[in-house]
């Protein structure tokens, strides 16, 4: 028994999803950040209420929670179910539960929480090795199979549980669900150390959970496993494979590598896991690479919405302006693994494009994902439907993107839970605090302490860009740091005195609003047309509206035709009386040929028309539906 | 042994791939069409001179004939080499070296062709089952993986080959190769009989090869078990898979079928098979089914070249008017089986958009397929290059589309000797017959002998338009038929007489010249714009070059610089003093940006230049080369 429990050091890391220890910008708690209303706290609601109970009933439907049983009783393998990853849906699972109790205390959910990781705990083995697939008779053996057997990545979603856990409940020490966490993390280091085997998981995760790890323990070695696992990889140090190294980001080392590739999620959890070490390590190298990667793949390998990876084959990244709409993969777990990414450069180098990114993959990426209900799931997030598609069975899992419609449940389930274990802890991505002062970069409303400092946020955004932050107790002096969009021209910061500043984008500073006092953003939501580079050749000729930080679609449920012949006009757009986003448009009526190639392609122009757009993370809510984010529109200039 | 060699009628089917009993034009063998010279002829040089034995080499080389010897010595399964469909090489290698022998009369490849039957040949059991994957101790049982086991698949080709050899040589009776396969093929029949095993093979092939091989035989027994195959798909007969049962076309019956979909070699082949069980069995019903899926996929779901499949992703067929030009798949099999499919739909239907069609693919998918040294082949046919990629290493096979060059092999490399056995014979899509006289398809300079007609064609076609039809000798009275291009606006047509006739697209029937006539087809062969249907999004506001049949591309290596920024002018395309296809263009200077969306994206235009294209089937061989059919164009009317 090597349980570490003791070792546990009692920093404020209560309700953080990543802490680091020298960060620019300190993150905050979720006890000190509270979403109150609005677009967020609904989600949050929804998560509460429905999805965190669908995702546990789903599990135990398929069995991925029984296999635990199943191991426990000697029923394995014989009586194992789902793929080699479904451990790790258990313990996303177990993480969402535990941000989720740490932010409201719900008794019940403990209870549940508590009970599933009875059963998780009960199939550890002595020796702290913990997984259904591999080491009993008839199954693999133990790290057999590292490039496609998940063994670590579903370590990694553990240790990322108990981390979660250790920070939302008061007695780490003795929590039996980071007891299992810190006994797996102990095997993986006895067995992967500097002189052990010398190979990585196909799958990152593993690296950002020791870090995180760490930061919860003060404990060297995690940190020192997760710089071996960093270091090793990109060296063909795993079996080649048809899809190429490049896959699992095996082809090239992270410190060498200029830009994301491969699979979109491997990609950023390792990118997540190497900024971790880097900041930890206070390696600028490493965290030079890392950024440089992650701004060369904002500024030519991202959609719109934020989403990222352009290949179903793969599910990866495609080449430089290769950003097809209809066949996006645009994963929602890559949307989060974006954001974990995101967020971390931006506590390390308060460069607001990170901030930027965040918030748009939040809105048109993580939202996007769960149904109005909350019981129904995309796993792929296309900018372009072009067949309406057919309703899930509820009852039935889907495979991972089969349908334009969001689904109960997959075959390859990860999206659910990562939506919920994201959700759970939403808050922690609004502000942040450094000696001087508080930093806000979402904006919602909110209540923010700490220290001496309590603010009250006021908004109806993104609808409504006018933003009141409004100091309940401050100190005397201290200094509110604003994030300006950079879509935001014209934005006007009105101070405590009446005072008003235009504002660039950007991380604006001002002196605090002392207590009573309130500082307003106005923020121009109004909606816009955006266009792409010109080398992004599938939406040529074509724009996209915005608002604010929304992403805006046109459905065919809106035009009463099938979105393929719609085609926009220069005006601008507008919002109606009720606030809906409304464009200008023809249904244009396009001959069909024999050959569909010729000397001029002439459509008879349809008549115009006010055409009423929805958010781009509410569509496919109304049933089948065609649907396009890219709107062929007169004007365009082309190339 | 159950041969039936001794049934075998002796009908005139020399050297014909295709010989429907019922059709409305037959084919004509390859000892009456002969292509004497031009680009055709020189691919047929180069496919006797160097792809035929480049193929056998590696063949050799990965140990695929080696698995007959294998088995025959009792090293199977732990000698077997590659993968579960590496038989169906060897087999249309065989295929290719049937057609080429009866082609040629070459006695040296004769004697190689000889050899490596009989290496098959040894390997069949004595029931006549003949595969080296299955069914030895240590191997799966015969067909017990019809998903992915590829055995139907593979015992389609031999029988192919078998056919092949059948109408190339004079005994077919004793012929080794034609015994194996009608061997095979009863075994076959023998064990999916109307009371057999109610499976189908997850790849189609065995489907046309029983038509084909009751054509050669006249036993109905081969066309009923086609038709048992036909029928039988399409109810969820097989297991279901990731990617859906659509990838093996058994989500829908083929007879109500609308449209072709998943993986598009697997769904022309059976289009194929379809195709020839309909025209024997007179089948209206079925006959218009598969018209209707071919029709409907020339017009929506085609790429400009005549290629075929969209998706990397299961190798597929995407939605209508989904045609990305980086990411087309459209492998050089699926193009072949598209020209497979609408030869036999041409000689049924007499409709020219078949002849149109294997036109189209013959000049822009087959023909690109091999280097200029036939030592290298392309396996999917992108209609743009983003990145120059590497030059493969010549001696080690590549993963199927891992390259944006020219391979020497391939894991999975059906392309080469598809190619190969197609190009053998070629011959066999120029011309037909009927009792009235004979059709001109495609045109290459060529002699055509049938019954009392012998007429010389002499061409520079494609580059030149000018098509001089000699009778040699010639009945009184006869009827030629001319397919005029969808394309060739403006042919003229002038008669032995010295009249002209302006002749518009479709299959004009003239007075056939009589013995020393010549008459003259005329057509347009001036390089021209062509834009695509605006539904097509991803080359909205763009434009392609054609010239004749000929797609035209633009690559680095003639611009100078990478294509991305390449926009050219409205002015129309023309040639130079040499020939060359030349059109004026900018490269413009795009600024990059942070985030690649906003308000507007200004480019610096570039200076106004000529710049060379390429025929598309050229491309790629000067090095490593960025590459665009579809080049952004000012004045290319939006939406």
């Amino acid at each position: 028994m090597t349980t570490r429990g003791t070792s546990l050091i009692p920093t404020a890391q209560r309700g953080r999803p990543v802490v680091p220890t020298r960060a620019r910008w300190q993150p905050l708690g979720l006890d000190q950040v509270r979403i109150t209303d609005g677009f967020w706290a609904d989600l949050q609601d929804r998560n509460a209420r429905t999805m965190i109970d669908h995702c546990e009933r789903w599990i135990e439907r398929m069995g991925w929670a029984g296999n635990f049983d199943a191991a426990v009783q000697g029923r394995l393998p014989g009586d194992r179910q789902g793929r080699e990853f479904s451990d790790s849906e258990v313990y996303k699972l177990l993480e969402a539960m535990s941000w989720e109790v740490g932010r409201t205390g719900d008794p019940a959910l403990e209870t549940r929480l508590l009970a599933l990781t009875a059963r998780v705990a009960a199939a550890q083995e002595p020796d702290g090795y913990l997984n259904t697939m591999f080491g009993r008779p008839g199954q693999g053996a133990r790290w057999s199979d590292l490039e496609w057997g998940h063994e670590l990545y579903c370590a990694g979603h553990l240790i990322q549980a108990g981390v979660a856990r250790a920070r939302s409940v008061d007695d780490r020490a003795s929590d039996p669900l980071v007891r299992v966490a810190l006994r797996l993390a102990d095997h993986v280091c006895g067995v992967f150390g500097a002189d052990g085997d010398q190979r990585v998981c196909g799958h990152p995760e593993i690296e950002v959970a020791l870090v995180e790890l760490f930061r919860v323990t003060g404990d060297r070695r995690y940190l020192d496993q997760a710089r071996l696992f960093v270091d090793r990889r990109g060296h063909g140090v795993l079996a080649d494979i048809g899809l190429g190294r490049s896959y699992f980001q095996d082809d090239e080392p992270v410190r060498e590598s200029t830009v994301l590739r491969g699979h979109a999620v491997r990609a950023l959890y390792l990118a997540s896991g190497a900024a971790d070490l880097a900041v930890e390590d206070d390696d600028a190298d490493l965290l030079a690479a890392v950024i440089g990667q992650v701004r060369t793949t904002l500024a030519r390998r991202t959609y719109l919405t934020g989403g990222m990876g352009a290949h179903h084959e793969g599910e990866s990244f495609g080449q430089d302006w290769e950003l097809p709409p209809d066949r996006s993969y645009s994963e929602t777990c890559a949307g989060i693994a974006s954001v974990m990414t995101n967020h971390r450069l931006l506590l390390q180098t308060a460069d607001p494009r990170h901030a930027d990114a965040v918030e748009r993959t939040l809105f048109n990426v993580l939202a996007a994902s769960p149904s109005a209900e909350g019981t129904a799931f995309f796993y792929t997030n296309p900018l372009q439907q072009r067949v309406p598609g057919e309703v899930p069975d509820p009852t039935v899992p889907s495979p991972r993107a089969s349908s334009s419609l969001r689904a109960p449940w997959f075959h390859v389930s990860c999206c659910p839970t990562n939506v919920t274990r994201t959700v759970a802890a939403l808050a922690s991505y609004l502000a942040t605090a450094d000696d001087h002062g508080v930093q806000l970069h979402q904006y919602a409303p909110a209540t923010i302490r700490t220290g001496d400092l309590d603010l009250t946020v006021t908004t109806g955004y993104p609808v409504d860009g006018r933003i009141e932050i409004t100091a309940v107790t401050a100190p005397d002096e201290w200094t509110l740091t604003l994030r300006i969009p950079s879509w935001a021209t014209g934005a006007v910061l009105t101070g405590a005195d009446g005072a008003e500043l235009a504002v660039a984008p950007g991380y604006p500073a001002v002196p605090g609003p002392r207590a009573g006092q309130t500082v307003v953003l106005d923020l121009p939501v109004h909606p816009r047309w955006t266009v792409a580079d010109p080398r992004m050749d599938a939406v040529r000729g074509q724009a996209a509206v915005e608002a604010g930080p929304l992403v805006y679609a046109l459905e065919s449920t809106d035009l009463g035709a099938d979105v393929a012949a719609a085609r926009a006009t220069g005006d601008a757009p507008r919002r109606d009386a009720d606030g809906r986003v409304v464009i200008r448009a023809r249904v244009d009526s396009i001959p069909s040929h024999d050959w569909p190639y010729g000397v001029a392609e002439v459509s008879e122009p349809g008549e115009l028309r006010d055409v009423t757009l929805v958010p781009y993370h509410a569509w496919g809510n109304r049933g089948p539906s065609t649907m396009r984010v890219w709107l062929p529109r007169e004007g365009v200039q082309e190339a």
